[in-house]
């Protein structure tokens, strides 16, 4: 096995992602000691007992002291508060990064709390599951996957190598990017489709006419696709939409103009509008599934008790 | 193997659905004889060499002529003129069947053409891949899934009891309800979902400030489980909607009043509406799998060229 990347590598927060990072970099053999800290119990007991780090701990500050790179997996909304906690930790020459969905609020929330001689560099793996916690974890969730960068301006090249060969040896494939473009860009494939999943699901379960029962039934017919992205972690979800706003509200605007015009198509009965949107969809479905990107097994491969389904 | 439930069983329009019901009936042995007719020269040859039926023809009316039962499997749209062919050959008795995802508009097209000699049975499998065509069918496909069956208040209950008695013998559950109720349960749980999949994946493709490269590399934080759905046949999705335009329209109303109210706890940073909405759509999810309608696994269990994503 290669030279270790880090001599100390510390994981903030041990949820779906941290806890991928924990299993890949023993995976890996990337760093010689891996400490984790999260300050809540349950999950410092899951991971203790899975044997995810060399040392787990209730404090990151504590963690974060000697690292060579500390790495926080927390909902978005409390970077700001484990960066305070950290910085002073930190030694000179040490990166911290990060694995939030958000970009730009992110770096207002952790930049002040980095000394000059730390090196932060943002990142956001492009990987996850509608799981949550410490055991949902898996070591290949970033095999082939993209993780994007969004260093600043004057980040220090060294430091941006180090995360790339981290993400590298975690399996995934690097894009670096700015943040306000990535914040742009995961508006539209990523927090919007959440946002309309947890709407059509939040809409069913209210109807008068419709029972949940029926909902729940007969959800075979398209519904249950969208249920197991409504069905991600509330507290990173609320955090994204709070901490993406003027994207998220951009894109969505989009999509309600363009919902709006395919509504009074139906209204009108113009079939050609409807027919000329729906054929062009599936050239993108099919270039999804070329790029790797999908599976090309129909209904996603669906198997277990819904068997042929 | 038991007795046939039919002597001969014509099958109208040999697609994804029709044949998956051929494939099933052979698996049954639940019809002595098979025939199918298509107007597609290509579906017709493809079935012949897949070997689906006993005759395969592109005549309907010639297909129906002896047939005891009779199911239009092509896009709703032509279920009308299907049934206007097919009509004056019925032998007294047959029953007629289609498996449309609309039933109130089935039941104007096709119920002037059916003779009181013969008996008209309304009927929609809830089942189906986002793949097209005489390929794309296997006999499982019904396994486990639900049939409804929209039968008129004067329906002789032997024949509803015989169609039943097909869905049945094909691997499915069967539900009985009015075309109204089917009509509006559907527009929910499949039509308005289907709707905004190919809405936002046309919203993503037409953006100026990301690229349509952009969208696909990136389409595994969400996106991508959107695609499937949209990649669905246009023609049957089409008829779909001009001829459910009613419940849709309601349906749909409901979810912008839904999306609008989310859009302005997004504005407002109203984080507890956010949080509370997101926590209820995850129970549902757990319903829907306690209940056998979708698989457990993360992320679908997608494998293959997304392993562990």
């Amino acid at each position: 096995m290669a030279e270790p990347l880090f001599e100390k590598v510390a994981i903030i927060g041990i949820g779906l992602i941290g806890s991928s990072i924990a299993r890949g970099l023993r995976r890996g053999g990337l760093s010689s000691t891996i400490v984790i800290a999260d300050r809540d119990e349950h999950a410092r007991e899951r991971a203790a007992a899975l044997g995810l780090g060399d040392l787990v701990l209730a404090d990151s500050g504590e963690a974060a002291q000697g690292a060579d790179l500390v790495i926080v997996c927390t909902p978005v909304g409390v970077c700001g508060t484990v960066a305070a906690e950290v910085g002073p930790h930190l030694k000179p020459g040490a990166i911290l990064s990060d694995v939030g969905s958000v970009k730009g609020a992110i770096i207002r929330s952790m930049g002040p709390h980095v000394a000059s001689s730390v090196h932060f560099v943002p990142a956001h793996p492009i990987a996850g599951t509608e799981d949550s916690g410490p055991d949902a974890g898996f070591a290949e969730l970033f095999d082939g996957r993209w993780t994007i960068l969004t260093p600043g301006p004057d980040a220090d090249e060294a430091a941006v190598e180090a995360v790339r060969a981290l993400w590298e040896g975690l399996g995934a494939k690097v894009d670096v990017m700015t943040p306000e473009h990535h914040d742009l860009v995961f508006a539209i494939v990523s927090h919007v489709p959440h946002l309309i999943a947890y709407n059509i699901v939040g809409t069913a379960a209210d109807l008068e006419d419709v029972t949940q029962s029926e909902v729940i039934k007969y959800s075979a017919s398209g519904f249950r696709d969208f249920t197991r992205i409504a069905a991600s972690d509330p507290t990173m979800w609320r955090d994204v939409f709070l901490n993406n706003r003027d994207a998220v509200l951009q894109m969505l605007g989009r999509f309600v103009e363009d919902l709006t015009a395919l509504q009074r198509a139906i209204r009108w009965g113009e079939g050609d509008k409807l027919f000329e949107l729906f054929t062009r969809t599936r050239a993108i479905r099919r270039d999804i599934i070329e790029q790797g990107q999908d599976t090309a097994a129909p209904d996603f491969g669906r198997r277990g008790s819904t068997k042929g389904s």
